[in-house]
């Protein structure tokens, strides 16, 4: 890595916008390594109401347990703070509404809590939409209008990137907010259920979203031999669609799981418990080689200035951009 | 009244396959009065597990105290001791699958609990489908498939009667036992979203399912002005598509419950407390003039009598139907 590299990716405010790892203070640790500053930290998937409760109790633990190494994220401040102390802020996030249960009132409950994120769906059907495996994509229903309006009324960024293609497209249309797609890669390079088509992309982005570029193999180019390069594609692909102003990264490391192990099995099976669903809960899946690890991020920074990006660039996809989108959807 | 119609009455097994009524004891004393050998009493809407379980702790009181009126409907046996003692049989019912969220499991919970009707959705989108009020049917979702398959496995019967018509063609057509629709009206009579199109009664009753006759005035062909005279219709039409072994009784009385009052405004938000639905909640609702009350049922039977209905006839309308399909689904 040339000290161009390594001084740019230090200096950024590094944002990346999906996380499931197994968290302990090695990861942590490796957080501090590869430079993170704030991380969406999005390990529910199919909770409920108490699971939700107590995902947020763990963080409490884990923030009091590593207070050298992490920080909780509420606010686009804390973000700043967190880049000013040598800390990597800690975003609570999720993959699914399903720990509001049927409860509107309950989406304000987890904001206050520190929940900033929420993805509308996971895999299949819930109460708002459909998710991206279901046979039939129900669209946004009546209920998850109000639940879209409730994330806009206090706060709390949607994130679409498992949900299915036309409940997608009816939240993009919908939303008085801006929203994302922490995570998603582009069909268009690798014709995968799980990437977006490029209309997407490009509705997301007119109405100020951003794509997180995600670092998940089996949707890259080149499948498990993707590398690097790869995540480069990706991004330039839908740089060339939207503009540099609404693409960032949303690696997805989901390091200290065992693959295969329960916490992928449960992951790959509707609601955590009734049938599986894809074969991803058992099968390998690299990530690309040379961002293989979640200490290695400072790879991709090397890797876009190789490739002739300037730095303005590299830093609104490292950072800039989700920081730009958290500020208009949280507030101050 | 002819003696004829009141004897009939009084020696038939009469089956209603739902009420929601405003459960006191005076309410059954009018099931008494009405010659109800079994009603399924199913008030269930929006609960989640939880309030599923309190319907049924209820229930187990309601028992208790009022041992000389009712009694607990688990099997069809059930039904015919009912008979043979003079009390009424509770069937435990719920209009939603939403006591059992999103746990396959719990189905076969409430199963041994008593619970032994279920209808998949109630107004809007649930995990398994979509109910009749949603924009857009998201038909049966892979996780409905999975819960009706568990309906047949330990022996509970599937209600289709508020479900979407997608949702509905979809269930019967999956479902290996046959399903029901306990308390629905013809759409070819009275074009209101809730009634239900000619075509899903053929292929419910195809399958060896049926349709049991909602008093529901707002669905009957002259609405609130409605009488006894246009539920026979309804059922004659529907007799005219299916024949005299599909078509049964669900009244749908709701006695008890102030109008407009908490438990309707309640019933008419979706989930229960987020947006109002329909107007059902705070409009005058009459029943059917000579069957306005629970009561009055053997106004019925002699109705059918005098319309020159065969007494073999009318006792498979009452409760024979019921019986067959209840018995096969709950078996021995």
């Amino acid at each position: 890595m040339t000290p161009e590299a390594r001084a740019l990716h230090a200096q950024s405010v590094v944002v990346d916008a999906l996380h499931t790892c197994n968290w302990d203070r090695s990861i942590f640790e490796e957080l501090r390594t590869g430079g993170y500053t704030a991380v969406n930290a999005s390990n529910v998937l199919w909770e409920n109401f108490r699971d939700g409760i107590d995902e947020v109790t763990n963080w409490k633990r884990r923030f009091a347990e590593n207070a050298d190494l992490i920080r909780p994220v509420k606010t686009v401040a804390d973000i700043h703070a967190a880049k000013t102390e040598g800390r990597t802020g800690i975003i609570m996030g999720w993959q699914n509404t399903s720990c509001i249960e049927d409860r509107l009132d309950y989406l304000e409950i987890f904001k206050d809590l520190g929940v900033g994120i929420m993805q509308l769906t996971y895999n299949t059907q819930n109460l708002s939409g459909a998710g991206y495996l279901e046979e039939h994509d129900s669209g946004l229903t009546g209920f998850g209008r109000e639940v879209v309006d409730e994330m806009t009324r206090v706060g709390v960024l949607c994130d679409l990137s498992h949900v299915g293609d036309k409940t997608s497209a009816d939240t993009i249309a919908y939303s008085k907010n801006p929203v994302c797609m922490t995570h998603v890669l582009p069909r268009s390079l690798r014709d995968v259920k799980r990437n977006k088509p490029d209309e997407l992309f490009v509705e997301c982005a007119r109405r100020g979203g951003i794509i997180g570029t995600s670092f998940f193999s089996p949707g890259l180019k080149a499948g498990n031999e993707s590398t690097v390069h790869d995540v480069l594609d990706a991004m330039e692909h839908v740089i060339t669609l939207v503009g540099e102003d609404h693409v960032a990264v949303g690696t997805d490391y989901s390091q200290g799981h065992a693959r295969p192990g329960p916490w992928l099995l449960w992951a790959n099976k509707d609601k955590g418990t009734a049938r599986t669903l894809t074969e991803f809960g058992s099968v390998k899946i690299n990530k690309p080689a040379g961002v293989d690890k979640v200490y290695k991020l400072p790879n991709l920074t090397a890797a876009m200035l190789a490739r002739g990006w300037s730095p303005a660039l590299v830093t609104k996809i490292l950072g800039q951009n989700w920081l730009r989108l958290l500020h208009q959807v949280w507030g101050h």
